[in-house]
């Protein structure tokens, strides 16, 4: 491969649902992607939802001669599933886990004990630094009613930020993942806007694959049908992002999508659809301006209905911090005055017990219980609460300061 | 203030101290740095500790003129306690998060609350982009028998990572904070051998103030005198770090710390002594080489010894998770146990009770309690360990890549 004919970039980008004994045919699957990557020999998978590092590993070890670099990014309580193979060698990587992620209570959804986060390998391609960042942002499990959307915010912009002050050294910056946002959500407008990131599917000359570039789609033996009613042609949530800085250009020759099915086999290969973008860096032929300050209208737009999701999102972590507090000032007052009526019966005060000893006891196991749990609950919304209180702030400040350079 | 004659730059920077209802003489102190800031006029104000956002916004209504800039990070339950007040335009900020950070079972040394960061500001002065980075790393309790050194050492990596990654660009670096490590420790030698940032007590051509330029000292009327015992003149913790990018040179000309009391007054502005730089940026009068790819030897002692210290932890955490996880599994069998027992008695199988109720329902309180607890320690050392486990692999990742790049 050389630069003067411009580069050409394979990339491979999945959600690969391998959650440990949750996820259907889970070790079929990894088998399948780990014969493809092999087979296609792809310059750059990145890969999330690897939850366990097993799986990673049987991927790592089948996959050692065609891609020789790896790297599995650890955070959270599971791991962050993230994780990149490349052909080109991995100069450096960091992580940023991002500040708000679910409730932990949430057992059922599990974002929070995942850690999730963006990762980013520094790769040199033939003399071009590459800024590759892989993530995978909270779920949407309900859209009418996302509790999630300030969080899921709250990560779009921190992405943004992200990148934006990390990839001042880089020629190209390449990002992958499940982002969970419709290409109209408020969030990835944000993170496009405010990177100028360009979308691989909005910019392809040629595409083939689902409707519309859906990579959740009705043809998907795994896709719970339910979920996507609403939809149902499909929804575009993952998502092959790329920008050329000062010295480069990168145009989208080609996406795909697979469509329900891996191609010639029976089975898909994860409850998502791959992305597989054939992109083309070259040098620009003019030096761009350092960096474009002229702020569109739109921008502003789109930071300040962030501004008021994340507003929302304030309000109720407030509401939800206040309501944990009395529910713990409550069982504290409960327990003092069990306290009082034990102290008072063993000194004989009131020797007729007017309870049971059995449901007197119960009682303040149920008080000690919600004290502590309510107590945790209160310094996790505090947290919560703060965070959204800074990025908000952050907003402000950013366009503010966007505005002005106008 | 113009370029061509070198930008002069005098920076303060102190830990304030001033946690609400804790901190003596807190009012009076914040009053006294807010007049001394004013007084002085400095070009940037770095400061640690301000716990209340009701100080910062004291300090900011009083600095308003002078410094028209400035901004508090806000993170954790209680705040990052960082801020920065600054005569020149902030032009964004960002915010990191240590990955770890104590324990919040550790209630007496609070740090896990606080919610340890590195908070990063664009400043332009005199077209010259600055990269000021404001931070406080976990104190140190006992240095015999420092439980925290691991999470130290795996935030001071983070912190050469975060500047590394996000110093791009910018003209001139420049770190200030409480480190919580002595000059010679492995967390600073780390910091400053893999970012190349220079320590301007080292640098200085004048320096004044407290011998060795302590900034604990036992002259200041608010230190614990036991626990400066080992080392009765004093420590270094406060840092001013600087390093000049690609175009620009930087020097400091000249130093002063505090000497115990705030000059011309009876009483310190803090427990730490301020640490005030005067820097000087001029142009580099030849181009630097891009980055040197040399490593030194010592760098490489320097990331190994980091990474064995990073192991210590590793497995301090591992056998932590370990007994939460067997003392869970403990209460969770009493607790079945207690079941068993107390629906074989309703069914009328056992119709003595052995034990009497009120011990066994206290029994089994004490059971859910420890369950709990266990539970969500066991959660949060899995946590731990992989952040660890994480911070051992990308060490060796960077320093492998710095080794094959010689």
């Amino acid at each position: 491969m050389d630069t003067d004919p411009p580069l050409q970039l394979r990339v491979f980008n999945l959600n690969c649902w391998a959650i440990r004994y949750l996820s259907k045919l889970r070790q079929e699957r990894i088998g399948l992607i780990g014969d493809t990557l092999s087979q296609e020999g792809f310059d750059l998978a990145l890969l999330q939802e690897v939850w366990s590092e097993r799986d990673y590993c049987e991927l790592k070890q089948k996959l050692t001669v065609c891609y020789p670099y790896s790297h599995y990014f650890k955070s959270g309580v599971i791991g962050s599933g993230l994780c990149v193979f490349s052909r080109y060698p991995i100069l450096d990587t960091f992580l940023y886990q991002y500040s708000l992620n679910g409730y932990p209570y949430m057992l059922q959804h599990g974002d929070w004990f995942c850690g999730k986060a963006v990762g980013l390998l520094v790769i040199k391609i033939c003399g071009i630094i590459f800024h590759v960042y892989v993530t995978h942002l909270l779920a949407e499990y309900c859209r009418d009613k996302d509790v999630y959307l300030p969080h899921r915010v709250v990560q779009a912009w921190e992405l943004a930020q992200f990148i934006q002050h990390t990839s001042k050294g880089a020629d190209v910056v390449l990002v992958g993942g499940d982002l969970n946002m419709h290409p109209e959500d408020v969030g990835i407008r944000l993170l496009r806007g405010w990177t100028g990131l360009r979308d691989s599917f909005a910019d392809t000359e040629r595409f083939e694959g689902c409707e519309d570039g859906y990579t959740l789609v009705p043809a998907n033996c795994f896709i719970n049908k339910e979920e996507l009613q609403p939809f149902p042609l499909g929804i575009r949530i993952d998502y092959v992002l790329y920008k050329g800085l000062s010295h480069f250009v990168v145009k989208c020759d080609s996406l795909m999508t697979t469509t329900g099915t891996a191609p010639g086999k029976s089975i898909p290969y994860s409850d998502h659809e791959a992305v597989i973008a054939t992109l083309c860096v070259k040098p620009r032929e003019e030096a761009k301006a350092s960096s474009s300050s002229a702020v569109e209208p739109e921008l502003v737009d789109v930071v300040n209905e962030a501004r008021t999701e994340v507003r929302v999102g304030l309000h109720a972590a407030e509401h939800q911090r206040y309501s944990n507090g009395r529910m713990a000032i409550l069982a504290l007052l409960l327990l003092l005055l069990q306290a009082a009526m034990g102290l008072s019966s063993l000194v004989g005060w009131d020797s007729p017990q007017p309870f049971p000893k059995f449901s007197f006891s119960l009682l303040s196991l149920l008080a000690t219980v919600v004290l502590l749990l309510s107590m945790v609950l209160y310094v996790f919304h505090t947290i919560e609460v703060k965070m959204l209180q800074g990025t908000e702030e952050q907003m402000r400040l950013a366009l503010q300061d966007k505005l002005s350079s106008m």
